[in-house]
């Protein structure tokens, strides 16, 4: 199901192979972001062309909108939203607890109300693997307790011992055919709860693990310790998946980490706000700085924006509110995002991964306002 | 220039060529229109895989964003936006008569504030044929008087001799290499007026001929009579264009009384508001009623939409604002106005237009709705 190809012997970074029932995806990997069926601003071909490997759908949006009785009729995911590649589906937990307004944890799930009408609904181990079962993802996310990172530590290891209880009814629920499941390790920065609940859920022996919690707001430092708490204890023969993160150097580190599978928001949504990421850091193509300036974002770039724009055009479409504008800029983010992981493949498989590191994140200028909005981009998840 | 290949006998419909310094335009032709510098919501691929061969520009909008020096320093328009087919500017006048507030009609032209900042501004026949010289746009249109069609017989009298003074102005200023100008004809549903305003146009000898003034919210029989009263006076051998019309039904009817040329919003301001153009008139996508549909917007449609996604899928992208769904109502409605004139060409050439006029207003249902929202949509160009 998951075959190791490389092991970096300087960091715990690897190059795998994750096999679905919809195909081999190459790990180190980036699943583009489709919340509602689609990942935003983006279609199909475009998604294909910039080496989209496999996507990300949601539980929690999509049985509310367009509703699981539509998806069922049209035959699942795939053939609902035309993806006949992998698909991989949250939960709905960390949605539970970031989206839903007024909810009540209960014994077997989260009662809470809707955050689009303020309907009563109710989400739990049963619930949400019912539903990915319908959605017929290729993945399946167990259903988990994902406390806010300001949580006290009677409420982390509350959450943990649910998310290990909610991860054991997971685990027992129908499955479509082929459908791999993932369990979610919860625990924040607490090495006890992150071991315990990693321990737990390989017990359990899921097809894949997830570091959770660590797109709720914590800084930079916080995740990679959430993330290098968590990973020795799981085993190395399944992939491991960092949920909602993070920017590219972010990333880079992370696959340094012993990461494989990510997914993330970030390259959609700044794009939308007339935000461009580079190897050197995020530019603001809107702003007036490139308004003459008729080099392409990136220069070698092979995405169809770079390709085929400028950064002063681009910059009079994000100005005049013209569609297009977020449009090309999600598809070089997006590109950037997924090419970012080729180059980590091919630089583990030669071995050079540690200098591929040093060069990428020494290049990479964080931007403070693209870290500091993560937080509430990440709650749109 | 203009080469004439079919005449149909049964109305005054005809097949041409229309020879620009980027190419021939076969016609009728549709040109999408993209006001600032980009067709809404779509890409210059997906324009080409449409089938679009001339794009249509504004001067009064792309000299307001991003302004002249910058489409100076870009090399133009066509470089600009990466469109390198033909492309034809409008010149400005309709907008400075529809959208800018407090303008004063001067001898030489138009003293008007910016609909966007309010700064003062002045566009006239020197102006816009300077502006159009500078874009490089491979049609120029002359700067004309665009009364409402509430205006007084005397204010359209005026509005008449001033277009036709503007008009003798625009053919003297210089143009860029290959730049072909048209003149616009205005005059309302007068006989008089038309056939005086044409009569004098053409004897200023343009390469083409526009029909103004026929999308400022007059009722359909009243645009059908602008163009019978002036086609009569315009050269055979120029290609006639009619401004910002219509629906394709409207189109079948134009090109039937000798109309070459066509440019709308249409297709694509509806698609914004998630309504699809079908051959049977239109429907609404976002509505309930094709929440279950699973077929696509049309059968048989070779569009990038309808071979890959269903209604049902469509909208559901619409209700939750999932920008793939405009986008791709966008790609189906401009698609439907580019076929219906490659049917029309073919029918034309095969001498059986006359059956395919009939049969296709006769399957055509207008919608209410769609007719009146015209008037909105036009001024917005």
């Amino acid at each position: 199901m998951f075959e190791l190809l490389n092991q970096d012997p300087a960091s715990r970074a690897r190059r795998g192979r994750l096999l679905t029932s919809r195909g081999a995806v190459e790990t180190p990997v980036f699943m583009p972001v489709g919340t509602q069926a689609s990942v935003k601003a983006l279609d199909p071909r475009e998604l294909l062309e910039m080496g989209t490997q496999i996507l990300l759908g949601n539980t929690y949006h999509l049985s509310i909108r367009p509703g699981l009785e539509i998806l069922q009729e049209a035959g699942g995911l795939h053939r609902f939203m035309n993806w006949p590649h992998p698909i991989l589906t949250d939960s709905g937990g960390f949605q539970v607890f970031s989206l839903a307004k007024i909810r009540k944890i209960k014994a077997h799930g989260v009662e809470f109300r809707s955050h689009l009408d303020g309907s009563l609904l109710f989400l739990g181990p049963k619930e949400a693997m019912e539903i990915q079962r319908v959605l017929g993802s290729d993945i399946a996310m167990a259903f988990d307790d994902c406390p806010p990172h300001t949580a006290t530590p009677r409420e982390k290891r509350a959450a943990v011992d649910r998310t290990i209880r909610w991860a054991g009814e997971c685990r027992e629920q129908p499955r479509a055919e082929g459908q791999l499941v993932f369990g979610i390790v919860q625990g924040g920065t607490d090495p006890d709860l992150r071991g315990d609940c990693a321990r737990a859920l390989t017990e359990l022996g899921f097809d894949g693990y997830a570091i959770g919690g660590v797109s709720v707001g914590e800084p930079e430092a916080e995740i990679y310790r959430a993330v290098e708490l968590t990973e020795p204890h799981l085993p190395r023969d399944r992939p491991r998946y960092a949920m909602g993160l993070g920017t590219p150097a972010q990333m880079v580190e992370l696959v340094a980490r012993g990461v494989d599978m990510f997914d993330c928001v970030l390259p959609t949504r700044v794009a939308r706000n007339g935000t461009a990421f580079t190897r050197k850091g995020t530019i603001s193509v809107k702003g007036g700085a490139y308004k003459r300036d008729f080099r392409p974002i990136e220069d070698d770039c092979e995405c169809y924006a770079c390709r085929n724009f400028t950064r002063a055009y681009l910059r009079h479409l994000l100005n005049v509110n013209e569609i297009l504008g977020l449009r090309m800029l999600s598809v070089h983010n997006s590109h950037l995002y997924l090419q970012v992981m080729v180059e980590m493949r091919e630089h583990l498989a030669a071995g050079t991964f540690a200098a591929f590191r040093e060069d990428f994140v020494g290049n990479y200028v964080p931007t403070q306002r693209v870290l500091t909005g993560r937080v509430q981009v990440e709650r749109e998840r």
